[in-house]
């Protein structure tokens, strides 16, 4: 039985998670490797239901508690059907986003105090944490001008350029508070020189 | 300032309890108050959309954590949208179905340890209990059938006898350990005399 193999990509809008982690699923799945590339809000049928309350929508259609009620009930059927059973027959797990991605939008973003989110996330993911979260950084101008360009327009892209700058500022954090388990990774570079850092990372980090 | 007027039905499948929450409102809106009927899951237009996630669909959809989570969610946006609002201007509140629901049908009928639905309950409540629940009480058999009859189908109906029966009994330990907030109604009478029973035990209990 060897470690699982659970590594999460989290970061603000327009940050390149999607592409990223598209390219390391690809670089593992060469070696042989099985991979489950999976995605939060969602990543299993009941979750994406949720996701869809989530992402579309007035900004103000919830109140912060209520979002953060939602992403754990998306989190625990995420957990459940997909992320464990993957575990559980050797396969590596990679998502774009997780339980950080609470802490910065819900927690810093929205005001949820912390104590609530730690009860939430102790009672859903237990010891399912990732063993690796690579944190993409990059200026929010820029992340929101690509999250544009691609089309977006999802709730949370819409919640102004302060609270994108929280964010940014609370994922930078969560990597200070978590050294052993995060790693923030530079954005602002091509997508090939991001993917070739990411796998440095991957390889140093993780047993193969 | 006077004392919030928040009163809460619950009860199994085919109790009647919508029938007596509009007859109670019905009495009440009579005697010149103001009343918002309302029920859960549900009651604000967040709440609702989680409802249609939980009432439809195969009865295994959820895991019952996942259940208890959206029940907690739907809940925080009733409280803040419907709930709370309606108490500040003087309203009476009558709602079919609250939080001991949740502690009979995710607790007891499905599981869920009791401490995770205190820690939500505490986190989303808060002060915010019923003054008055009314436990509407009728034999298992004699609700499903009811329940059928008017063409009842949702995920709950189907959840089988014994989940029923362990429901019924749920809802009554309920009222035991809860004396001073909970009555428990006869709920195989008429629906005349349950609604007289009813308004006997509002007019005593709570100050017109």
């Amino acid at each position: 039985m060897t470690a699982p193999r659970f590594i999460t990509l989290e970061g603000g809008e327009g940050a390149g998670k999607s592409t990223q982690v598209r390219a390391l699923a690809s670089r593992l799945t060469d070696l042989g490797h099985k991979v489950t590339v999976t995605r939060e809000p969602g990543g299993a049928p009941g979750a994406e239901a949720i996701r869809a309350l989530l992402v579309n929508g007035d900004t103000g259609r919830w109140t912060p508690r209520a979002e953060t009620l939602l992403h754990f009930a998306a989190r625990e059927d995420h957990l459940a059907r997909t992320i464990r059973p993957a575990l559980e027959r050797g396969a590596w797990v990679i998502s774009d986003r997780f339980v950080d991605s609470t802490y910065a939008y819900q927690g810093v973003g929205q005001g949820v105090e912390r104590g609530e989110i730690d009860a939430l996330a102790s009672m859903v993911i237990d010891e399912d944490m990732p063993v690796l979260t690579l944190i993409l950084d990059l200026p929010v101008e820029v992340g929101l001008s690509r999250a544009h360009q691609r089309g977006g327009d999802d709730r949370y892209e819409r919640m102004g350029v302060e609270f994108h700058i929280a964010l940014r500022n609370a994922f930078l954090d969560i990597a200070v508070a978590h050294p052993s388990r995060c790693v923030v990774i530079d954005a602002t570079h091509s997508v090939e020189d991001v993917s070739r850092h990411i796998w440095k990372v991957v390889t140093e980090r993780v047993s193969l």
